[in-house]
């Protein structure tokens, strides 16, 4: 059988507010067994680009990531944020370990393909992105990795890439060694029927049941492209993937995704 | 016979010029056997600190670390620098991992007591704050660890450390297990008897003759700190410890460090 292992996504909702990020960090601590985590943004590269007089150019809710841009966010992800959620898990006993993609060579992105759009310095990944291997000794010796969306492309350019696609992609290459629970937490109980009705959760989607929604607006932004890796994740051998309220890990209510 | 391994320090002199920096990586790349790489931070955090309205406050040439300081220095070492110089790494064919003290509980730094001067959030390093253990799970591996100089106290606050403390902390913890040579690399050729003579090198120095060079003024500033830890160094059993030019690594001219 194979060993347990949970893999917890946050995203800037929860980083963004610090009693909330807190509180989850404690929360994530109780968390018996094999784990990682893996954090988004949030809104503070955009204040700081801001206030460095830069303006964030987004195209379909995405943000193109010029030379400027990588370089506050890479400050953000991969300094910021990712030692204060490391410095945090040590003060409550997790023994974490802050990763981009470009430590240990863990995660290999390749630069997004100019086509319609030049999103300028980001990176998608493939099947064969993630270092599995060096995860699975990092979980030996006993340290939770705990990822920021900053990979790199082997050729010494530092990438940024989608935090729920980086969590999907280390679940699938660790679902060959483990039996993985993927959790995307945010502020929400999950994904909801009714967007004005935070009690309305679906708790369970199928791939049609996907479509279905999709098609009737119920499912929409931000939420379609974490569902198409989600499904995707269970595809390639992720036992579990579960949409949730990061505060509220764990509880019944919750949107299960299944593939049937 | 103990394993040797390299230990290499580089400052904000090189960290400042890419080029510089790029060729430095280059030639640290090329360093056989195991090592690791601690470097400094350089002027681009004082340079951000200000383009965000803040000024640095010095005492004594040491930054004073408030809140907003240690965040910027955050984001600039562990985020910017370090993954910069990590990805710059793993392009020429060297598998680094980047550490600040909060990772895998690498380094554990205290407070800086306040005395006459309240330094705010700078850590100093003892005895027990390097976990040698881990590096050497981490050379183990195949890795070379890469610290930037951001220490945590274990109890959820990150601070700030001089990075030769930090060299010289971790050859010393790592002097049980390995034969280790400590290189404090900056951009002059070695400790220099004329200031204005850049080939003036003194190619050894002694405790007793470091002494003499201080009561004549030869060696001042920023310089005394580098020596007082290299010496502490040699005589917690680091084998030697040498100061040199980043870009001229392993060459005749240089200082070296003795205890007699």
């Amino acid at each position: 059988m194979k060993p347990r292992l949970k893999i917890v996504k946050i995203g800037g909702g929860i980083i963004d507010h610090e009693p909330a990020l807190r509180e989850f960090l404690r929360l994530f601590a109780e968390i018996a067994g094999l784990k990682i985590l893996v954090h988004g943004g949030g809104k503070g590269a955009s204040e700081m680009l801001a206030a460095l007089g830069q303006v964030p150019h987004l195209v379909n809710g995405r943000r193109i990531t010029d030379a400027a841009t990588l370089e506050v966010v890479t400050m953000f992800y991969a300094g910021k944020i990712n030692k204060q959620v490391v410095a945090g898990l040590q003060k409550a006993g997790v023994n974490a370990l802050g990763l981009s993609g470009a430590d240990a060579n863990v995660i290999q992105a390749l630069k997004r393909p100019v086509q319609e759009v030049d999103y300028g310095f980001v990176g998608d990944l493939n099947e064969s992105s993630v270092n599995a291997d060096i995860i699975h000794q990092f979980l030996q010796l006993g340290l939770t990795p705990v990822f920021c969306p900053i990979n790199h492309d082997g050729r010494g350019q530092l990438l940024n890439t989608n935090a729920d696609t980086v969590a999907a992609s280390v679940a699938k290459a660790l679902s060959r060694q483990y039996a993985v629970e993927l959790h995307f937490c945010f502020e929400k109980k999950g994904v909801l029927a009714d967007v004005n009705n935070d009690e309305s959760v679906i708790k369970k989607i199928t791939p049609a049941e996907y479509i279905e929604l999709k098609q009737r607006g119920v499912i929409a932004n931000g939420m379609l492209p974490k569902l198409e890796n989600a499904f995707e994740a269970l595809r390639y051998g992720v036992e579990k993937v579960i949409i949730e309220h990061a505060l509220h890990i764990g509880e019944a209510l919750k949107t299960e995704l299944c593939l049937s």
